[in-house]
Parts: C-alpha cells; structure tokens; sequence
C-alpha cells in the first residue's frame, strides 16, 4: 500500500470466474468485489451479530478440521487468530455485502472465508490475495459450505442476541414496571372494560398485568431457544455432509458451544436445517407476541397519561423534550410512541419472516438473508426501544392521585352501587388489608369480596 | 308449542331493556334476540368448539358454586344436566350469534347462559323465558363475568381441539412420511439447491426433512399449551374477582381440569388473562411455523411430481379425480394445491390474530371473538388438511425409480465431477452401506463421507 | 325419483374415472361427488356470488357459442334456462364444495357444469346423469377451460359484490357521517393530538375528516374496477384460446355486460389473466385501506363517547343492549367493536390474498379459491358492517355538549394562551362566521385565523 | 471552530427545555440533540428523501410566508438557500435521527428546522446557535407545524421517489422483458398448470404475460398519485390551519408543484390529512401488487431455468459470480434470488403501513416516521432490485431451444392427441401465421385454433 494515496490503489484479486481489482485496503476478495457490482441493491448491510457469528463459527471450523487431522495445527492457529479478530468487531468494516443478494448468504460466507484468508495472510506475513499460505475455499471454507455455515451464523446470532441482549432489555423493563407495581399497590383506581367505566381496581394490579404479560413473553421467547441452539454445519451442500468428516458437525457445534457459553448443538436433521428454517419463523413468532405485549402496554400508559386536562389525566410522564413546534408547552408520549412504532415494525417483520419460511424448496431454502435481517432487526428493536422505554419513561412515571381518586369515586359504579365509598377503607375478612364492596353494612353485594391486595 | 304451527309461535323473552319476541322452539333467550338484530353481519357464527366449551364452563361454574354453597345443589344439578347437553352437542343450533358482535363475547356468553336456564327450567317442568327456577344471569352466570367466561372459553376450546384434533393429525402425517422416507432410505437421487442440480441424497432423506420438520412443529406447539391451560374465570369483570369467591377461581379450573382431562390451572395473573390474549397469539405463531413447514413439504412433492414428461417427475401422485375440464387425462396435485391453499389461509389468520392481540385497552381486550374464530379456523383447517393430505396422497406416492436414477447419472455433478458414479456402490466405511463419494479409486474428493445411511 | 323415501335413493353419476353413486334429489354429478369425498377439509364452501357468477358466465358461452354456430340453438336455448335458476339463486344448495379443493377450482367449474346439464336435462325431460341431451362438458363447458372460467367467475363475483354491495354501503355510512358533520358543524370541541391536549377544533371539523377517508377510500376502491372488469375466458387452458374460437372471448364478455349491466371486457393478456390475479390482490389492498379508515373512525368514536364519567365523554351513543352481564347498566360501543374486528379480519384477508397472489407458476395460479375466499368474504363483511355501524349507532350519535363545553374551556390551551375564550365569539373576517384566536384584542397570535367554517 | 481540534469543540444550542452542548462541526440544535440521546433506537435513520423533502417544503414554506408578508424577503432568501442546498444533499448527514422517534415526526421536522436555520445564520455571517437572523421555530418553522410538515414531506418523497426512481426502473424491466417477448415469439413450448405439463404456448407468449402484468402494475402505481400529491400542509396542529394564513396551504402547495415539476396540490381536507394516512397505505398496496407481480415472474424464470441436467432447462441465464462454494461450477439463479427476496419484505413492509395507518386517534396518526421508512424502504428496494434484475439476468435470458423443442415433441399432450406435431408448421387461417391444431388434417380437434402469434 502506497503512502501518499491510498484510495487510488488496488489489488488484483481471483476467482474462478478470474481476476477483478479490490481496493487495497481492504480486506475482501474477488467473490464480495463481484457482489458488489451484482448486487446494488438497497442500503441494508448483513447484519453486525452475523458477521461475528461468521468469525464464530470459522474459529470453530478450524479448531474442528485441526482436531480430525484436516487441517495443519499452524493453518489452523492463523485462521483462529483472524477469526477472533473478526468476533472482537475489527473487521465489521470488511463485511461491506447487501442483504439482497444470493438467498442461501453464499456472498457473505465468501465474504468471511476472504477477509479471514487475507487477514490470515496478512498475519503470517504473506500477500493479500495470493491465497497463501491460507486459501479462502480450502482452508477456511473447509469441509463447509454456504448450504450449511449461513444457517450456522443465522442460528448463532440470533441466539446470542437473543440470549445476551433482548432478554436482559426484557428483564429491565419487567423489573421497572414491577417496581412501579408494588409503588401503586395502594391506589385504587376506576377499572375501564370497552372504555368505558367499569368497577375498581389499584393501580398496581393493572401495572402486575403488564409484569405477568412480559413475563409470559419472556417463556415464550425462551421456548424457542432449543430450537435455535441446533445447528446446521456438517450438512455441507444438501444435509448429507459429503466432503465432511462424519464426526465435523458435533465438534464444530461443541467448539461453538465454549466460544458462546450458549448450548448449542448439532441439528439432528441436516436436511430440515438447510431447506427450512423454521426455528426462525417460531422465534419471530415469540417476538411478535411480545411486540403485541408491549403495544397494549405503552399504549395504555399514554392513554392514562392523556391530557393533561381533556384526557383521563390519571399518570404524569417525564417531560424529556419540548413538545410540539406549535405548542412547546404540549408534553407527549414520546416513548409510548416509539415503542408502538417498533411493535408495528416487528409485526411487519414478523410476516416477512413467516412468507419467507415457507418458501424452501427441495433441499435448500434461499430466503435466508431476508430472514436473519428480519429476526436480528426485531430483535435490535426491540432491546432498544425496551430499554429507552424504561429509563426515559417508566421510570419517571408519577400518578395523579388526587386526579385518580376522583374519578374512582366520581363513577357511576359507586354512585348507583348500593354500596358507598366507604367500602373502600373496610378490611378484607382474608387478608386484612382494604376490600372493595366485601362487608358493605348494608348488607347489598354480599358476594362482592373485592380486596385491594387480590390478584396480584 | 302448537304441534300444527311451530314456527308462527314466539314467547316473550325479556332482559333488562324489555320484552322481545323469541322463536318458541328456540330455547335462546332476550339478549341473544337483541344480539340477531343488532349485528347481522357476514355469516361466520361462533365456532362449535366455543360453544361446547361454554357448557364445560357453565357446568363447572355451577359445581364450583354449589362447592361454595352459594347455589342450592338442585339448582347446580339442573344448571349440570342441561350444560351436559350442550357439552353433547345437543344445542349446537342453539347459538346463532355472530363472531361481530360484542367484542368482549358477552352475547355469547349470554347466549350459553339463556339456553342452559331455559333447557333447565324445561327438565324441571317450568316455563321457558320465566327464569324460574334457573335465571340466566343470578344462576348460570353466577361469580362470573362474560369478561372472564369468553376468554376461559377460547382457552378451553383452544387447548382441547388442538391436542384433541390437531395433533393426532399431524402425527398422522407424520407417521405416513416417516414410513415413506424409510420405504425410500435406498433410492439415490439428484440434490437440488437453488433449484440447480447438486449433490445426490436419497429420497429417503430428503423425506427425513419433512419429517423432522414436523417433529419440530410439533414441539412448539405443545410449548405453547401451558399457555392455553392457564384459565381467567374467577377474574371477572375486571381481573379483581370482584362478586366471585376467592376460592372460586381454583374451584372451577379443578372441575374443568377433571371434566376435559386437560391440565387447565388458575391464570396467575387475572388483569393480563382479560385484557390480553397472548397465549392465543403466541399459539398461533406456532400453528403458523407449522403451515410454513407443510407449506414447503406440500411445494416440494408436487414439483417432485411434476410432468408427467416436461417435469422433474421423480414421483407419481394417486389419481383421485378427473384432470383439468380440457384435458381429463392430466392428474393434477391437488391436495398439494388443498395445503398450500390451507397454509396461505393460516399466514393471513395469524396476521389478524397478532394485530387483535395488540389491541387491548386498560382492563379488557375486545377482540376476544374474532381472534378465536382465527385460531380455531386454523386449527380445523390444518387438522383436516393433513388427513386429506394424508389419505389421499402421501400414502400413494410411488417413486419413479427409473428417472430418479436417469436423473442422478446424467447429472452434471456426476459428469464432471473427478470420481464415477461407481462410488454409489461403494460400502461405507463407517456403516458398511453403500457410500457415495468416499472411496473413489482415483483418490480425488477423498474427503467425501457421504454414506447413503447419513443424515436419518 | 321415488316419493316414499327420496333420501335413501341414489343415482349413479360417472365421469371420465367411473361411475359414482349421487343422491338422488342433487343435480350434481360425477366430479362434484369425487371432490365431497376427497376435499372434506374445513366447511367453507364456494361462496354464493361465485356460484351466481358461474351461472351468469355459463349463460353467455352458451349464447356465444350459439351465436358462432358451435352450439345448436335449442341446446343452447336449455343451457340458458337451465344458467338463468342459478342466477336466480335456486340451485344454491347444489355447490356443495369446500374452498380447499384444487387450486384451479376447478371442481366448481365442474360443480356449475353438472348441475346446469343435470337441469337443462330435467327441463327437456331427459335423464338426469344421462348427459343427454346436454353434456357438462362437450356442452356446457364447451370452448371453456376451468383455468380461464374459474377467473372470469371471480371477477364477476368481485366487481358485482363490489359495486352493488359494498359501494352503496359505503356510501350510507359516508352520508350519515356528512349528516352529523354538518349538524355538529358549530360544536367547538379541544383538539386532542399524540392523545393529549392541543388547540381547538369543531366535532364537524372532525367528522369531515371521517368523510373525506371515506371519500378516498371508494375512490380507490372505485380505482380498482377496471382491473376487475378484464375477463380471462378465451385463454382456455394456458391462455392461448386453444379449442375456443378466435371471436368467442370478446362475444362473452358481452354478453355477460349485457346481463349485469356492468362494463366486463375481455381481458388484454390471457397468460396473464390466467396465471397471476393482480386484479384481485389491488382490490384487496383498496378493501385493506377502508379497513384502515373505518378502524380509525370506529377507534375514534368509541374514545369519544368513553365514560360515562372517568372517560372522555364527548358522544354518547345509542344503548342497543345491556352492556355486561355483571354490570347491566353499562353501555358499550358494540358496534364500534364489531366494526374494528372487521377490520382487523380484512387486514389478515389481504394478507392471505397478498401471499396467495405472489404464488403463480408458469400458466396458472393454483391458488384461486383461497384468494376469492377472502376477498368476497372481505367485501361482505365490511358492506354488513358499515351498514349495521350506520344505523345501529352512527344515526344515534348524541354530542355531549357541555361536557365538550367544558373541557374546551378547562384545556390548557386556553388558559395559558394569551388569548382568551372570548374569542370564541369573534367573526372572522373572511366569512364572517364564527372564528378563534384570529381578532383576539390584545393582539398576541394575530397570525391565527381559525375560523369554526374552514377546513370543511 | 478551532483547527486543530474540531471533534472536542462543543457550541451550546438552546430550546425551550434549556441548554444542551453539540458538536461545533454540525449544523442541527438542542432538540436534535436531546433526540439524540432519549431515542437511542435501532440504526435506520430518517430515509434521504424526507430530508430532500423538508428542503423542498422549507423552502416553499419561506416562499410562501414572503409572498403573504409574512417573511421579510431578506430572511426569506437566506432560507431559501440554505434550504436549497438541504435539497442538493450537501447537507444529508446532518439528519441523525432515527425512525423510533416521536410518531409524528416532531423531531425530524425541528432538525430540518435547526438545521436550515444554522445554515442561514452561516450564511448571513452570524453565530450558529444564536438563532438570529433565522430562527428555527420563528421563521423556518412559520406557519407550519410538525403535524403538518412532516406528512407533507412524506407525500413529497413518495411521489417523488415512485415517479422518479421506480416507474423509471419498472419501465426499464417491462421493456427488456418485451423486447424477450417477440424474440421468443416463434418458440413453441410446453404450457404447464398445475406444474403438469399442458398445451404448448410460445415462450413469446409466456413473457407476455409478465410485460402485462407489469404493465397493470404500473397503472396501479399511477393511480395512486393523485392521493400522494394532495398535501397537508396549511392544516397547521389540528388541521384548522391555526396560526396559519387562509391563503398558507394553497401557496405552499404550488411553489411546491413547480419545485419539483409534479402536480401537488393542497389536500381538500386537513383533518384526514394528518389524522390518517390512506394514501400512503393504499401506494403500499400498489407496491405490494407490483412485489406479487415480480415474484411470479422471478419464480418462473428460475424454475425455467432450473437444472442444466434434472431440472426443467428451458433458459439459461447469465453466469455473473461462481455458484456455491462446494460446487463452483454451479450456476445459481442469484438475481432471481435477490428479486423474491425483496419482493417479501415488500409484503412485511406492506403489513407493518397497513397496521400503522389504522392506529390514528384524533387529530393525529403518530404512527407517521414507520410508515414512510416501510413505503420508500419498498420503493427504493423494488428500483433497485428490477433495475439489478433486469441488467444482470433478463437482458442476458438465452433460451435452450433445442431443450424446449424436445419437452413439447415428447409431451404426453402431443403424444396422445389425436394431431400429431406437423400441425406446427401448419398456417392459420385468421393470420397466416404458423398455427396450432388449428387445421389438423385427421379432422379431429377442428376447433383448435391456437395460433402461434394469438394472446399478444
């Protein structure tokens, strides 16, 4: 590489079409050089967990092939060293490929066998593109193919993003509306069924309905987590592993297994794992159960929020912005509505998914790019907007208990009820704390055992 | 009831807006009459396996309260008798309402709750519409709410119909498949990736796909019944319990748990289990992943299949009906075409399911009626897709031996590749069956293990 | 026919696979038995204004095929009688056949011809079964293919259902909503955005916002007839016309304009008219976008009329039935929720329709009874549901007007605002009608010209 | 700004919630600041054509504001420009805010105003952050509101990008595949339905089928425009046009026209305009049409051109990129592959416009920011994905003819008909071009008029 300019240099490199000229500085071959002239399309890059994954999984590769005598332990140990190179998110730059390109990620899994060859070459001292000492097909790609290492990634990614970034954004929010459910568990509110005004509840209890639907949400996309953990690699072309060793597939997926700290394991059909994938399709499923979740939860927040006057006024969020241009005054529901936003687009993504799943045939479906941009963006959106959701608003959301209070006991419920406010203070004869309607003097609604504490 | 003119008498049923006339041999009461005018819309009335769930519910209702000693036991026993009706069928007629109605279920509820008083009040030799000795609401009705009763409802059917129907037909299809794939663990055949010729498989494998496919389906779905056993009666009218007794939740759940031998168990959180159906939805996603799966199995037999002459023709499928009006001689995958049809309605009822479930406000979601009308279409279109499937075409599928074996040696993989087709002959190292790949002469391509046995 | 015991007497019906025994009293034949037997999926059946379509379709190739000679006139002169009953809805009951059959649907094609021959036999006092005089194929489908009958059926179905039904529908709801927006013209109300307070509005004003969605949403619904009104029939088998004379396409599409009066053509491409149904997946997303309309409208009303007391409670809407089982007293927006369940029903119909759509393969798309399922069934429910909307609820809306008095006049808006109520009561200068914030005194926001006229 | 060290200088820019440091190389304010931080969302950033878009209207806004006197011209002609160079894209980068933002867009409306304001205030000589000569709300917000902008920048950048990118890129496919078309006019071949093999057709007459469909499409894009050209903007918070001139919303609406050279106009009701989104929502399912559309045409073609040797042959497509990595000889059908792909996430993308644009309450849809980032995230992937499609696949499609006139020679169809294959040859009597069956000289089948150049 010349010092003066960089960017006017280039590099041949080859491949069995011949030979075509890469920049230079970077890292990739002749297979992504052409890809990228084939396919310009769109804007959206393979995703960041899949290009780790790939740096995964090509470690693992190499440990496998050195451990079954296929590969030099030295051919081995640079190929190693560039693949952590690529986990450790040097080289996301390198990774420069379309979503929209072949539907079996072959681009991409060339794109990985080229930079970590390269890379590789560069590290033993070599020069870029001369696919030696290490060559990018018959080294790095060994006893793989794109059938079988792009269903890899896929399954790799999403489970640790999953596993390492969703989830935890999940407990976050669960965490934070659970707080706020034992702060409100003494306020008794009107309860609304069709909108319109039913009999009471706390506040607490409704916010525990938020907390039991997350955390049904959380077994859910827990579920489908084993799913996940079976992992395609050793079925080479078509599932049967032909130019791999018989024992590849459970050494790899077990090297990947101590690299991740997931479970991860060898599918127990190659053939389902490279022609469907529907692992997938069930864990979008799960997120889109939790986008319906989250929908019903920030759009009931910024529905008590609404006013402050002319709405139901019972909740107060932070004011972290000014509100509209017109009227800076107005403070809106800005995190209920990204949230929503983002419920919108997982549901959007989810459908994606769900066609794309269907549409394998015979021994490979090659709708895998659009799947894994689907699920991982979901995913992605769905950690952030958890997470902002939490701190920018849960957190700081106030009641307005004077503004409660007079709802409740302005409602046509208690006013008609043979029952008078002064229920609300008796005890519950089960628990001791307050009960709603349970011992009215009176004697009506004897059946009404209402107790503030119930249900939670 | 005139023996001479049955259907030019009414009798007056009445609620609490008035009096309206009521077929006389129609044992529904006012709200449902009310419900007939109020929303004739379409024609998609409540599916029957609401209905039957409805009598599971009232009868364990009326035991559960009689348990509690607030129904005398011979009110119970005739509230019992008549539910066993409806649990037999015997009403099914009975319950004309719409699934646009009430979104909370309520006419329907109320529509199980007239019938069962008034076929009550019938065993006792009283008058139908008196409300005597059994009232609708204070008796059948009674501790609950319809905003309790509709979704325990739709649990009840949900869980029922999908262990009771669907997935004793996916096992159907299963088993059939598996005995195919063993039938055809000899047969080597050309692979196909990207629709392009690949390495060869046997067909016995790549059925082993189909099957494996479906193993999965059916673990998630199971997954996602615990969901489904998990019961909102006892929350009535907002989550709270409210005019139910505290033990009555658990009561009913046991008495339903007894009567369907299903693991039904008290909801632990009764404000999500009313204001939000995810379990419905997450069920769904699963029922979803399952049409991709049948979507792809049901793609790949009728290409495979496809010809006779300028197809890839590799199987041929039972001819069960003419061919085309034009051309009669022509067999034409149609319960391929029945599926694919089946699975394409599944992915749009999915879609409703996920955008209802997202919709629920404050204490109730009132779209409990159109998202069961989905799940349980989906359930009863996938459970009687996969037995016409079954029957009448998977267990008929005969190989075409002679062009799945013409097919693979004129492949150009064969062709040019550095080993002869020979090696299919080969015995395997591993199993002593015959390999492909493994043993070529020449030493080329020594690295392929490919046994036939691989992969099952 | 026997009169003691018609039921238990068949007659034996036989097609190009055999014979098969029919119940006697049926005037189906051979193909429609075979297709009872082998397609007991589900229990959708072919709707009925296919099964009007199919008669109107079978009448005008009968009248074509008189018309060029193929067809003597008085075996014509049978058919069209016979096609005339069908139109006229009395053979209803003899299209038994589920929508899960061959995706050509081609078995309904089938169904339409046995019972026309079978009747066209009765009235010339033949046999039935006999296929004399009239064969169902060499007669009634002569010239015809299941491939180009079927379609031409759907979008006879589709344009009818469309223009007859849903449009006049449409545009009684649009009507009483212009209705309530001029007679709310001078209610000035809070303006509500993001849910929460902003600047003023009259309930007119929002009315004629309803409107004007309607208005647009039957444009574009309008927009989509002429794809409609394109015919396949002519294409035959793949599109190519083969056995049907070269003027037979254009003679039908006459004819059938003659008998319904609406503007059919025969369509420009037959392989395209065959293959793909692009006119009814754009009609799908014109249904799709007044559901989104009518969801938003429905949406809007029932928060505006939530309370009564602890809601927002600017409407009240008419009490059609007594509201929960637990709470009698309690007024729910019913229609509104039966409107949104609708609309959430078409959303996951065009969905179905989309995906289906997309699945053509060379001469033919196989999915065509799923896609018409769900389109007419699309157009029957919101034509059911906007008109039960309309006069069961929309008619009865009552504004609350001191209660909207007083939130306008409470809203921060106003407070804070340098203007005063006052203003209220101002003219505006340019029409002299009632306008805010425009002349207020003080001479703060002189920029605001809101007049209550503007914006209708 | 200093020289050496840019990247540490802060300035600090100030809104009505106080002070708030940013970075002294950047152009945008405190509240793109503050977004930047609470909406820490995912990664998809405002698409480039809303920017471009609020340039546009900015500037028309300035314009419009002069020409009422509301504007001194001098400020008006710094915004002018500063806005002029928004629309050159010199200023793209200075738009960092993402999709999961406020749903109205509030956010995105205030960078475009900070940041045209700043620019002004370079270009004047004045001090960024000091808000003077230009301010952001004062005068480049002027009259407008976010509610009112950003829609009008969505229908801007939709019709824009649909009339400038994708009708163009439509137009380029349509004429290559008709150019295909009547080059394959006189290649007879095999018709399939039901992928079975059928009467022949010719391959000309098969792309004609796709030139028609895309043809349809495309009038179902047009028809979409005018909802796209009516604009929101005048209708200011709540559609009332408060703080507006009366005379606002149709100057801004034709400076706007003549911008851009495409017929906007003002929207007749301003209410519908920022309260729901129908246009968009229907121009998505015009999108989706075009996606069914392109996957049944990508699917053929790579069906067709499946094999070389076990798939069905009749094409070959071009070779641009070595096939998978295990088999490098291997052809794949990649742009086909690309094609479908897209083509589904257009579906998803269609489902997440069609939920977001029921959701409107009010005044307002906040829903606004995902469904212009789904609608032209479908424009720009179909543009690019036909243009992609059509230069690196359709324009290089060769059939295999001698393939072709094998399959149709050896079809059950020929082989059993009662003409045998010299009616090929044969001459049509309507055109006197080669026909089909037509004149078969056994007698049989005289009614077969299939003439090689019908159905074009």
């Amino acid at each position: 590489m010349s010092e003066n300019d960089p960017k006017s240099q280039n590099r041949m490199e080859s491949d069995s079409m011949g030979s075509i000229p890469v920049p230079a500085e970077h890292y990739w071959g002749a297979q992504t050089a052409r890809s990228l002239i084939y396919f310009a399309i769109g804007q959206d890059r393979m995703p960041i967990p899949i290009i780790r994954a790939f740096g995964i999984l090509k470690k693992a590769c190499a440990q496998a092939n050195r451990d079954l005598g296929l590969l030099p332990a030295e051919k081995a140990g640079l190929i190693i060293r560039a693949a952590d190179e690529v986990i450790a998110g040097n080289f996301d730059n390198e990774f420069p490929l379309r979503i929209w390109q072949t539907g079996s990620g072959t681009q991409t899994n060339m794109n990985a066998n080229e930079v970590i060859s390269n890379r590789a070459i560069e590290l033993s001292g070599g020069e870029m593109g001369s696919k030696k000492p290490i060559h990018p097909n018959d080294d790095v790609n060994k006893s793989q193919s794109s059938n079988d290492t792009f269903p890899t990634a896929m399954h790799i990614a999403s489970a640790k993003e999953i596993k390492d970034r969703l989830l935890p954004s999940l407990d976050f929010l669960k965490n934070a509306l659970d707080a706020k459910s034992r702060e409100f568990s003494d306020i008794v509110k009107i309860g609304r069924t069709h909108l319109m005004d039913a009999v009471p509840l706390t506040l607490g209890q409704e916010f525990s309905g938020y907390v039991a639907q997350l955390d049904m949400a959380r077994r859910y996309i827990e579920s489908t987590l084993p799913g996940l953990y079976e992992l395609a690699i050793g079925g080479t072309a078509v599932g049967t592993g032909l130019n791999a060793h018989p024992r590849f597939a459970e050494l790899v997926a077990s090297h990947i297994a101590r690299e991740t700290n997931h479970p991860f394991v060898s599918a127990p059909n190659k053939f389902a794992a490279l022609a469907s994938h529907d692992a997938i399709v069930m864990a979008s499923g799960a997120l889109r159960t939790l986008a319906t979740s989250l929908m019903k939860i920030a759009n009931d927040i910024r529905w008590l929020a609404s006013g402050p006057r002319c709405g139901l006024g019972e909740l107060s969020l932070p004011e972290n912005e000014p509100g509209s241009s017109i009227m800076p005054g107005k403070v809106n529901p800005t995190q209920c509505e990204a949230m929503t936003m983002v419920c919108v687009q997982v549901i959007g993504n989810d459908t994606a998914i769900g066609v794309a799943g269907s549409q394998g045939n015979f021994e490979l479906n090659v709708f895998k790019p659009v799947m894994i941009h689907n699920l991982l963006g979901s995913v992605n959106l769905l950690s952030d907007a958890m997470r902002s959701f939490t701190t920018h608003m849960v957190e700081g959301i106030v009641p307005n208990t004077e503004r409660i209070s007079q709802l409740v006991n302005e409602s046509l419920m208690l006013v008609t009820a043979p029952f008078s406010s002064h229920w609300l203070r008796q005890s519950c004869k089960d628990c001791s704390r307050g009960a709603q309607g349970a011992h009215d003097p009176q004697g009506g609604r004897s059946q009404a055992w209402l107790c503030v504490g119930r249900g939670l």
